[in-house]
């Protein structure tokens, strides 16, 4: 599977929001990106502040970026702040060191696209991010 | 009504999806911001190509920068073009001079947000907005 | 009540200037933002220096951006240096992590408008923005 | 006098909107700006678009940018409009081509602010822009 069709992309969305109020997470914010960084889905639950948009998108954006999960991310951040800092103005829609942006992987094991979520903690992002993932039976990177 | 709730805009993508299926028409790009024009919804379909979400983002955002559908911004831009090609550089989303962006009004005329539709002609695109507000039972901008 | 009129984004910076001249503090620059985080009103006092408008606004547009004040975000980025630079380049008017940046809430609690002030010390510019509230009959995100 | 002081452009702003009202105009945002392209004052009244605060600045900031009116800029625009299209880019605020944008000038003749007004036509933001002007005693460039 080469592509994450814009039918995945919903129900990754679906499955994302699902979980957040399983868990009674704040409203989210999630984006859908393809391989090349560009939008397939969004959506924002109603409450939430402007700039979810280009944060949940900057979560996923920055991990195809650099091909590892915004977590990852942000440990690089902790250890080389400098670097990180340096990358969001190179990117077009920024790098962002926090939990919640996952790329989501082929058969082949390479990166088809990316999801980002934003809204409540990293940690619960993420979770929500990995749920919505496995719900339109794809597969989160390693 | 001052606000476009998440499930408005996603009837609003709905409708807009279901009048492009109905007129044969190539896979479309729709967003749905707020007020402020930050983004409430957007799908994009399986086949349109990368900048999309720029380009219907930016009929919506043009349209509430102005204060009139990007279709008037196209008429515009054929009597003024020098000017409105000024506006891209200063507007956060640019400014888009093409049919397809249209302004959602609440009960006292006042925009409540704007849908931005691309991937097919723009008369076309303007058509599916339109048929996406009246789906959501919103009102577009006289 | 769903928007701050130009009447009371005038009286908010009056209500400023007034406190700011109670507390002898230095001259200010105040931002009025409405809830998509565009200007309403703006006032520099005699000898402030140049980047003052971008500051006044980028403390309320990062406050609205992220839906709480600028001085949680400065607690955000004592944190979490990383996460609060890395929101700079994809917001756009930036995110200020100092306090004096307010948000304005309705009668329903959300969001209706910002205030940004700056000129004096943190602490002092955000007693400004918060006297402006006040004597604009508004009330303070809590 | 070398340079306009907060009273002088609040009376600048305080005229143009007489101006607008005894001309029965659509609703204005009025932006004054001290020689440096820096604001001091803006106000948009109640019902404009998003855009008007970018739109009242990049007509003054324009304006001082080239030492001409914006309307100037205009015919310039007309003439050689690649050239105008350029400048956009590189100016921090934009460069507008079209009238609106007045240079204020000192007794000697030199630039001490300019002027942006937007909302109705352009020939009409340009006789509320001279009126605030001469509401405040202060010149507008010849």
């Amino acid at each position: 599977m080469a592509y994450i069709t814009l039918e995945q992309a919903n129900a990754i969305i679906t499955g994302a929001f699902a979980k957040g109020a399983e868990l009674g997470l704040k409203p989210l914010g999630i984006a859908v990106l393809d391989a090349g960084g560009h939008l397939i889905a969004f959506q924002r639950q109603d409450g939430t502040s402007t700039l979810r948009p280009q944060i949940a998108t900057a979560k996923a954006s920055g991990a195809l970026a650099l091909g590892i999960s915004s977590r990852k991310i942000a440990d690089m951040a902790a250890e080389r702040p400098s670097f990180v800092a340096s990358l969001g103005p190179i990117a077009s829609h920024g790098v962002l060191p926090a939990a919640g942006g996952v790329i989501v992987v082929g058969a082949d094991g390479r990166a088809i696209g990316a999801v980002g979520v934003t809204g409540d903690t990293s940690d619960n992002d993420e979770l929500c991010a990995l749920a919505g993932i496995s719900a339109a039976a794809l597969t989160a990177q390693a």
